[in-house]
């Protein structure tokens, strides 16, 4: 089954003790996309500017995405981003954001992609997750993520989205954020209750826990990873995630804890090298090595 | 099969956004033993002053630990810790240490103990340490903990005590001092070549990883406990952890797999009251459901 994705598609400028990238291909709906189509058909819904460089615009589609809601407005400049990662790979720091043509980003859901059964709404301002939730018919399953910022300063639109939606990631200190709660089971227990059964909280290499109603899954990461830019791991694990499932079609409980498994085995390759490189060159044997022995690691 | 400990027995007085404790029992020794006296026979090697309470003796007897090796220093006072936990669980801020008889205790393990097949060296000054260890005969298993005051005043002796045990039991904090590495899993790799074999790394709320050899586990938490006090977790995980293994007798991978599962049942109970109180009204029955539910949560 297939799934449209709304986020943003950047320019990102990222420093990690291991070095740095100007102005590489990013954003979320890039490494969500990414990361999905390794398992199901995916259509992208985003913004970028005159300025995007055509051969990204190109590996989309080499890589079976489809671009048709990719909005190129020629009278403006592509969101950019620019962070940096010291000691707690865990927590970016934003040094800087452009929004660009994401200020006045307008979503028009093509057609085609209206019927697809799974949708997923990446971080971006909730208005325009809601406007794109809007325009989708008989989605069997929304899932949405989101980041301190819109929780902050857009909390009652974000708080619209949250009620509408099957399943949410967050990462930690988005989930403390959200719920002004310390312990993260309770955060989850509390995200529930605001509307999604299913909540994922994402907790970098500390792996992830997932709420499914009253089931509860803890999935350890892949710890043979070497971290070189974390920039993205949230994004391609909801890739993984939202991908298997797509492919699945079912949301059972088995198929949302292997579904959160393969979020951590993307999320391990997408960490090893700057932007979304190491999604590009993967097999589907590599992929499910890793998921083969994640499983190891968690057996007892 | 029998365990022997050597630690400490404390009255500690701790206090968390709970609630506060005073002079309650304590101690690295105590937590362990009364922890791993669900699974096996333990005999405690440790020293208090002639200040401790007679009614906490007996509650070892009571709960069929043996108490030959426990030494009553007629001279001294008990040794006593003051501690606090503020918002982060997973660190506790020594507010005062009374070393008292600890400082010049002079343990003399009782003959009976000297053939037991397991031994746990809990934190206590890695000189008493290495002494216990040179008093035991045949042992199969010797486990040990420490902490960060030891990692940096006492280096020396503790890679020594290190060298000669199987296995180890550190937190987060303690292996990345010991090893200078901020990547917890490239720690435990590095704590395997300074000689134990089965390295298990404690991480609070997070869980813990275990390395046997090549062979990696990922253990989750319980996640339904409410904290109360977190004192005593660590020596508890250790008493879970090595009481399961000491009744199974064997160290094989799939035993120290459970062993580490029981190690966080074991302190998922610990928590929930101030001191060692819920150690001692808990039921078999209860810690097997929790076990249950445990590997519930980490199946995929």
């Amino acid at each position: 089954m297939s799934i449209a994705v709304a986020g943003t598609v950047a320019l990102d400028s990222v420093k990690t003790p291991y070095g740095e990238a100007k102005e590489i291909l990013g954003g979320s709906a890039t490494y969500f996309s990414l990361a999905a189509r390794h398992f199901t058909k995916v259509g992208l819904i985003a913004v970028v500017g005159k300025d995007f460089p055509a051969r990204h615009k190109k590996l989309f589609t080499i890589h079976g995405i489809s671009t048709e809601g990719l909005i190129t407005e020629e009278r403006g400049k592509t969101f950019r981003w620019t962070g940096e990662y010291r000691d707690n790979w865990n927590e970016a720091y934003t040094l800087r954001t452009d929004l660009n043509v994401l200020s006045d980003f307008n979503p028009e859901t093509p057609p085609e992609y209206r019927h697809f059964p799974f949708l997923f709404l990446a971080n971006i301002d909730p208005d325009i997750q809601q406007k794109v939730l809007s325009q989708m018919n008989h989605t069997k399953a929304v899932f949405c993520d989101s980041m301190n910022f819109w929780i902050h300063n857009k909390r009652e639109s974000l708080q619209k989205v949250i009620e509408k939606v099957h399943g949410i990631f967050l990462n930690e200190s988005e989930a403390r954020d959200l719920t002004e709660d310390a312990n993260l089971f309770q955060c989850a227990l509390k995200i529930q209750k605001m509307g999604p059964k299913v909540v994922c909280i994402k907790k970098g290499d500390h792996g992830a826990i997932l709420l499914n109603g009253p089931s509860v899954f803890i999935c350890p990461i892949y710890p043979w990873t070497q971290v070189k830019d974390p920039t993205g791991a949230g994004d391609s694990f909801a890739g993984g995630f939202l991908g298997y499932l797509s492919q699945c079609g079912k949301m059972t409980d088995r198929n949302l804890r292997i579904a959160t498994a393969y979020g951590a085995v993307m999320a391990s390759f997408t960490v090893e090298d700057f932007g979304p490189k190491r999604l590009l060159n993967l097999s589907q044997r590599e992929i499910h090595e890793r998921f083969v022995k994640l499983r190891q690691v968690a057996r007892f």
